[in-house]
């Protein structure tokens, strides 16, 4: 298999490119800005649908589904949100075709135009509200802790695969609480799940805190964020959970009685985390030869690749393979055996490279006479032989310290890129050389912003959770400022 | 809890609509025939769905996602296709909203028309197979195994919940071949897997067979389908099975080159079910107090309720009931505890009636002393005490005996249900009093089909792969017949 990527520091943008779709993960469909999600790339997100699912329902939460159209009505109802996805939205007008009249091809037909125009989810906040009107009337039918897997479009000018595409696969949760402080609660919990998620599961680690005003999402009071730093120093925001406050309560009617009977208007969270995860995985941990995956989302964790010339070294060599994908098997590992004789060692090792696959064990003539296998990491390109002798143990172990390697690898590279700075000709410097994530003092004010954003192509990511209150003053304003905040280019 | 649903005996219709509204599986949204697929509901869909994904990927498929858009020109390709869902297609025209200009509310953006329209999938035959184009070039690439879990939309005029909506869930296999024989091959097996999966799972036994020219799906060269009766004797299709021929590979031009270097068009298979087995599953089993739920597919296969009046009976009784619970979830069934005070035990009764939970479990101040429990099951009603002494196998036993006797009380039904008829007065007396299945003879043509199609509201459902060859004359025409066919009026 050529590899013919390029390289990360020559052209990094043409190296994700490439990778995705070498690696069989995605490629775009002839459909302006949507993509077909290919079997490999699809079994690792079903690997993190069923981790975070899980997460979703250790925390008390079941899945619904709710319709894929909204009425243009219902948008206009919360008015921030109408003017954050308006401009990017799929509208189905009519809803039938006919045959052409001179019988030459299908059209659309002008009799049948919806009264109203239907919407196709960009988030499913107004149709999921408009829903629980009719599902709480008292405090005893709360909290309503529901999530939805779907589908959601939103119709982005420029797009990248799984970073940005116009259709994309997410879960959104959507809850409804009788208290402030529930929700607020609620939406901490699930970014504290995202959280956990993005660095146990997927290696990442993450910033927790809060958005700016300017970077909120279009209806919540609060937007909480996790923010990663990819290879190139650019941030990518991970998973985002809001508070709502009572907006869409108030947009949508939705009130409840209270234990002692008054009618008060209902606290919400949303939340949600995208097929964007991928784009971040590939880019928080891959190398110019290819994927490199975490063990907990790898759709193969262990290939076994058998080295033989002759026919009888091929069945002796097989046999030993197959008792080693038996013995890994049992074990609870997902392991393949690629005895296809179509294709060489070679191009298989640099076939697994290419996807990713965290270990590698070849096994030939020698390794039987000599009881051993072959164990090679695709993390660190490690080659070790180990005796047949533990061999469950000693890959068990080296999956978990692959796991536990990637996380610190990527840890590390985000503190060699994270900067203080309370200069602002400094600050455009560490931009435009390093990137990476900058702590910088900040006046809280949008308009200094924006201002910034325009000037660098700098936003604020995050307001770190854990930030700690620091006298000092904005880099660009001079203005006084309480903390610092993290400013990054993003995806 | 009150029950206040329709006898089926009186209005099974209305039974239905409001079984489903009451076990809380489902509602209609605002939107024009979309549902909403409540939290108990999706648990029996998210069951259905764990079951087949690993029937699926046992037969060696793997998942992938194609995007929602078809591109109305793709349409036009395959012309059986198009005719057979052009007049049902929700069509995107644009891609913006914007404001007013008096600003009173958000209109469609005129500006942002689409070039060319975009209809949302009613099925993606034609943009999957617009990918395989790039996918195959040789043999080497197939056969190409792979489903796709998504959502499909298809304007029906009139809807029901569940059995006809206009946006429904389902999954949709589509395969490619070297051969006509592999690509019918596949076609058989997945049908065979539907087959299974609704005897073994949903308790629903079907008839397997192909259907007649008519009722084919539109661009297949033939359709296997799996029917099944419901309680007031109509037939559902429960699952189809295309075998595709070369008929969309020609359409779009996708072709393979042999192991001689020759290139030929390649064949294909396409095969789905949807959220309609929700709706197959209330119909069959369900009686006039509720849902009676398979085992397998019941979301919560036991729940306890503890009985007490004093307070210090209360500890020990849900001590013990915790202790039950525990001991059946560790054997690995889905166990609920319902010590809610604010309910009573007969409405918590007629609750887990309600929502078809298979068995359950009262424990009161006799059991503790007695050391028993009461079992109840919910397709019999009957009541048992069993000892405590080897109770996990005794419910264990008990849910077996429950999900094999659904399916054959619904096979019963069923065989009671089935008429083999010569005369066609018969055969309409047969559909206006007890319905069902009607084996009969039939000419082979589409005419005879649509014109007692007209007359009776009866079509041929399937003609089984295990009818016997048998001579005699078409009930309608007199013309000679080899075979006889399954009539039945259809949900």
């Amino acid at each position: 298999m050529s590899k013919g990527i390029p390289k990360r520091s020559e052209d990094y943008s043409g190296w994700y490119n490439e990778l995705v779709r070498k690696a069989d993960l995605a490629e775009y469909s002839e459909i302006r800005g949507c993509m077909v999600i290919k079997p490999y790339g699809y079994s690792i997100w079903e690997k993190m649908q069923a981790a975070l699912d899980k997460m979703f329902k250790d925390t008390g939460h079941t899945n619904a589904y709710f319709p894929l159209f909204i009425p243009k009505s219902y948008f206009s109802k919360e008015a921030a949100h109408v003017e954050g996805f308006a401009k990017e939205c799929a509208v189905v007008t009519h809803y039938r075709l006919k045959t052409k009249e001179d019988k030459s091809g299908i059209e659309v037909d002008p009799e049948a135009r919806l009264e109203e125009e239907l919407i196709i989810r960009p988030t499913s906040e107004t149709v999921i509200w408009n829903t629980y009107r009719n599902w709480i009337q008292s405090y005893r039918d709360l909290p309503i802790l529901v999530n939805q897997w779907a589908n959601v479009v939103r119709w982005e000018m420029r797009t990248r695969l799984f970073l940005r595409t116009a259709e994309f696969l997410w879960q959104e949760g959507h809850t409804a609480h009788a208290t402030r402080e529930e929700a607020v609660e609620e939406a901490r919990r699930m970014l504290d799940v995202y959280a956990t998620f993005a660095e146990e599961f997927m290696a990442v680690p993450v910033i927790k805190g809060v958005k700016s005003e300017n970077e909120r999402f279009a209806g919540a009071v609060d937007t909480y964020c996790i923010e990663a730093l990819m290879q190139d120093g650019k941030a990518l925001q991970a998973g985002t959970s809001h508070f709502l406050g009572q907006n869409f309560a108030k947009a949508f009617d939705v009130k409840f009685a209270t234990q002692t009977g008054q009618l008060e208007y209902v606290w919400g969270s949303s939340w949600g985390v995208s097929t964007r995860l991928m784009g971040a995985l590939v880019m928080a941990h891959s190398d110019d030869d290819g994927l490199v995956l975490p063990p907990k989302l790898a759709p193969i964790q262990v290939v076994i690749v058998p080295i033989y010339k002759t026919g009888e070294q091929h069945e002796d060599v097989v046999a030993r393979a197959r008792q080693v994908k038996d013995m890994l098997s049992q074990a609870g590992l997902t392991v393949k055996l690629d005895d296809r004789d179509t294709y060489t060692p070679g191009w298989k090792f640099a076939e697994y490279e290419m996807k990713g696959t965290p270990l590698r064990i070849a096994i030939g003539p020698r390794d039987l006479a000599n009881n051993t296998v072959e164990l090679a990491r695709r993390d660190t390109k490690e080659k070790t032989v180990a005796p047949m002798a533990n061999l469950e143990t000693r890959v068990r172990d080296l999956l978990n310290d692959i796991q536990a390697n990637i996380y610190q690898k990527a840890l590390k590279f985000r503190e060699a890129a994270t900067s203080y700075v309370d200069d602002y000709e400094e600050f455009k410097k560490i931009l435009d050389t390093k990137g990476g994530f900058i702590y910088a003092h900040w006046d809280g004010t949008t308009e200094t912003e924006e201002r910034i954003k325009e000037e660098t192509k700098a936003t604020i990511r995050v307001i770190p959770f854990d930030s700690k209150a620091e006298v000092g003053k904005c880099i660009y304003s001079g203005k006084p400022s309480s903390r610092r905040v993290v400013f990054a280019r993003a995806y």
